[in-house]
């Protein structure tokens, strides 16, 4: 089987919910798994001067108007958190404590947190909502929260984000295919392609 | 006819460059026009805060080869230009004093300036070279210097540039399709599709 698709993502982007709804059946087509990488985009703003896209003047209402067209494009259900940005730490951290002992339940966390985050529109803050979501898919709450507190977790996820920087990941989503990096949900189209040409 | 296709752009941008490349032919599948729109991006990076994208850490890097990978997926030559960015001030005034003539005239002189500048990888840069551009096309050379010269001239791009502003414009290229805003050569298909369902 070739390489999986790296997909880069963070649990407070809207763009990266939709990729998060589209890179499995893209992959499947291709005969691909996908590799979940959340990271905290808001560190990488550190090295590429960026900040949240909806808080900037035009480029945010403009987003606002996209992310909605797009939610209609692809038929996904969308509200915006009712907190926004809201910071993704505690759920990153969660997703790889949960990776570790078995990478497809983290698979299964993610789209949860984003279901919660984008389907229902509710902002995922903190240890205890991030903890509640795990416990609903069978996962042992006050393990969650104990993990949370854990140098090791808090490690994993630096690790990760010095990961995604010497990459050259800066936002989200962010696809890498066979080390040919992509930027955006509007460039699954050529993710695909990509895969299907095996390069151009 | 329906509504012609408004087509923001900066002289100095790759990807207006691209978009310029493509939007006739699809103006033309859906019985549109197109209304060239060349803008100062810098002057707007003022509000957005953004800055020359090739100049920022690891967006920079990633747009030099996401531009090489379009201008080889669509098939459009490409070279960057040996001064990059260049100041656009100059083609850009140029333009809109033969826009008032002749807005054909203006379209072919746009063309010309991009073949250059993204063709050739020769920027364009002042009125000299601006008028040098104008003048291979049949255009007075001494009549183009004196016009980029004169306030009303200069007085037309601003007023260009704040229509720009207050239509929320941002980026090149930028569209806009029956008062639908699209940001970036990645949604041509979806200007296409707009155009071709009326929207979703």
């Amino acid at each position: 089987m070739a390489a999986p698709i790296e997909f880069w993502f963070d649990f407070s982007s809207p763009y990266g919910y939709f990729g998060s709804r589209r890179i499995e059946g893209i992959a499947d087509k291709h005969g691909r798994a996908v590799r979940w990488r959340p990271f905290l985009l808001g560190v990488l703003f550190q090295t590429t001067g960026q900040s949240p896209l909806l808080n900037q003047p035009l480029r945010g209402p403009y987003a606002r108007r996209d992310i909605e067209r797009t939610s209609r494009l692809y038929g996904v259900p969308f509200r915006l958190p009712d907190q926004f940005p809201f910071s993704s730490v505690a759920p990153a951290r969660l997703f790889y404590w949960l990776d570790q002992r078995d990478p497809a339940a983290a698979v299964a966390y993610a789209k949860a947190v984003y279901a919660r985050a984008f389907g229902e529109g509710r902002a995922v803050i903190g240890a205890e909502e991030s903890a509640e979501i795990a416990a609903a898919l069978g996962h042992d709450r006050g393990e969650c929260l104990a993990a949370l507190q854990k140098p090791e977790v808090k490690q994993r996820l630096k690790e990760i984000n010095d990961e995604a920087l010497s990459k050259g990941v800066f936002g989200s989503p962010f696809f890498i295919v066979d080390g040919e990096p992509f930027w955006g949900h509007d460039h699954l189209d050529q993710v695909e392609r990509w895969m299907a040409t095996g390069g151009w």
